[in-house]
């Protein structure tokens, strides 16, 4: 999605402080988004062309960067992250039968079913071959954890699709593991290249851990009332694949016992869920369901700044709360 | 398939040496084989009802046992390959689109695809995030490089399908990396818990290799020469899916050019491979490609027997030595 002013500018900040690093991460991610098979390296070189704003390689090189340059190994771990990301799209886009990511056809849509799997399970395995042959057994471990993370979230997903009485808590422990596990990661990892942040690395985490369900439910609040031309693609999505999100389960806990069963039969009665995206819609506009998403990515924003108390004093304490600000500044 | 009388002897012999350990496995892959999350649950019991042979998680224990019962570590970490490979199992046949296992409905056809890929993901991504967390790096290392190489295999598979003139070196190729990169890793695996034969885990891997190479031309040459009852399957399915293997390659190599052109025109003018398939095991038959391939797992046979001479005097030397008759033997 295309950044907003005051966003765009947020976001160059956070990227201007590492900009040496950011050079050499990206040339770092070229170099890894090749192969030496004819098709694996037509299709990563797709893949690369639908780049990311990075966010997830950042926070690893905002927590490493100390009062000298991020070491090499720190580069590569946050290559390592944007790979495992552009592994879990690659996934994800199979998973919901995607025709499209950032304006260009997905894997599986150009090159088949099967290729998208595959390519998915290169790259994973690429990075953790990589992470372990240079003996980053830390990453390796946090790394480790997030991919499992998804992976059941993953799971989660499928097994409750559709459920519209989905409980807020069950929603959140979607969330969690779908997105917050690695941007998590990414924050933990950074820290263990630093000689002083090290220590705090548990504070990174839950830096990480709370920035990233902002960060989701921020995205969840614009499938229901983004601006489809700057979201670059229709709101609506969620629904129409069966993901049951915070702005519909407020909804549906503040609405009243009728109003629920009145919309459940309609959409017993309706087997396209597109017909009736304008009657839901409406549903979470009446139940105010986008403000109470709203409340609950401010209250994640307030947990993560309230994380970094413990790095007082470190240029990361006022960097990472523009990070925060930033994931949340894209509600504007 | 089912094993004939000494091929049982010798799997037994070689599972008799490990009985304790065995027994632990068991009940280690089992646990690992459970999920919280109801439809995975659903889907892992199904998947270990159609248990194989454990011929991998064999090896590791084999390679580890030294005069005392191998460690628990060892019987964790033989448990995750067999865990690799049932992931690798349901991937595969998601790529294949088979619709079954080891006489059940294949997870894609009873759950779809969706959960195929999720369950794959899911138990790939346990078994690193355990073996991470408990600190056996060099296993991971092992294990990361294994499955790294099994993904390349698959897009080479995916590229070179019904390419008929596919080279030897290239055929060798994708079975080492597809077959052989696993039993190399377990048994490389097992030695990093001996006390003695952990300096020798080259060599292991040297026979891992190799008896990986057997393991996988065996297969391929049972799928045109195989008894269709004792293989519990029709022959021909690597032909019909599009995979050209060793017997066809070497028969490919001995005919006369105008015989490959009419048989490439054939296969031009019937887009259904089914209905080539007896002409094409006539034309390994009458080119002898059978054979030749079976003096191809011969010599692997004689190379695995050779990695172990630096193992004389260990048990290992002839108890693995029994394993290679073993994956030879399959062919009478």
């Amino acid at each position: 999605m295309p950044l907003a002013g005051e966003d765009r500018v947020r976001l160059q900040t956070l990227q201007e402080w590492i900009a040496p690093e950011l050079a050499s991460l990206e040339s770092e991610i070229a170099k890894l988004l090749h192969s030496d098979l004819a098709m694996l390296e037509e299709i990563l070189t797709h893949v690369s062309l639908g780049r990311g704003k990075l966010l997830r390689p950042t926070l690893v090189l905002i927590s490493a960067r100390g009062e000298e340059r991020a070491p090499a190994d720190a580069v590569f771990a946050a290559a390592c992250v944007e790979l495992i990301h552009t592994a879990t799209l690659v996934h994800d886009d199979f998973i919901d039968e995607a025709e499209t990511r950032r304006g260009l056809p997905s894997v599986n849509t150009q090159w088949g079913a099967a290729a998208a799997l595959i390519t998915g399970d290169y790259l994973y395995t690429k990075v953790f071959a990589l992470l372990t042959g240079r003996g980053l057994h830390d990453c390796m471990r946090s790394l480790a954890r997030a991919t499992h993370a998804m992976s059941r979230a993953e799971m989660m997903q499928l097994e409750w699709r559709r459920r519209m009485d989905l409980s807020v808590d069950d929603y959140m422990l979607v969330i969690r593991n779908k997105t917050a596990s690695l941007i998590e990661s990414s924050c933990e990892m950074g820290s263990f290249f630093h000689p002083d942040l090290r220590k705090h690395h548990a504070a990174l985490a839950r830096f990480g851990r709370a920035v990233g369900m902002a960060f989701q439910i921020v995205d969840d609040i614009f499938d229901y009332h983004g601006d489809q031309e700057s979201l670059g693609k229709p709101v609506g999505g969620d629904w129409r694949e069966g993901r049951i999100t915070l702005p519909f389960i407020a909804a549906w806990n503040a609405a009243e016992e009728g109003e629920r069963q009145s919309l459940r039969k309609a959409v017993d009665e309706h087997p396209d869920p597109s017909v009736l995206w304008p009657r839901v819609r409406e549903f979470v506009d009446e139940h105010r369901g986008v403000e109470a998403s709203y409340e609950a990515a401010r209250r994640f924003g307030s947990e993560a700044k309230e994380a970094l108390d413990l790095l007082d004093g470190s240029p990361q304490h006022e960097i990472l709360s523009t990070a925060a600000d930033y994931v949340l500044g894209r509600l504007h």
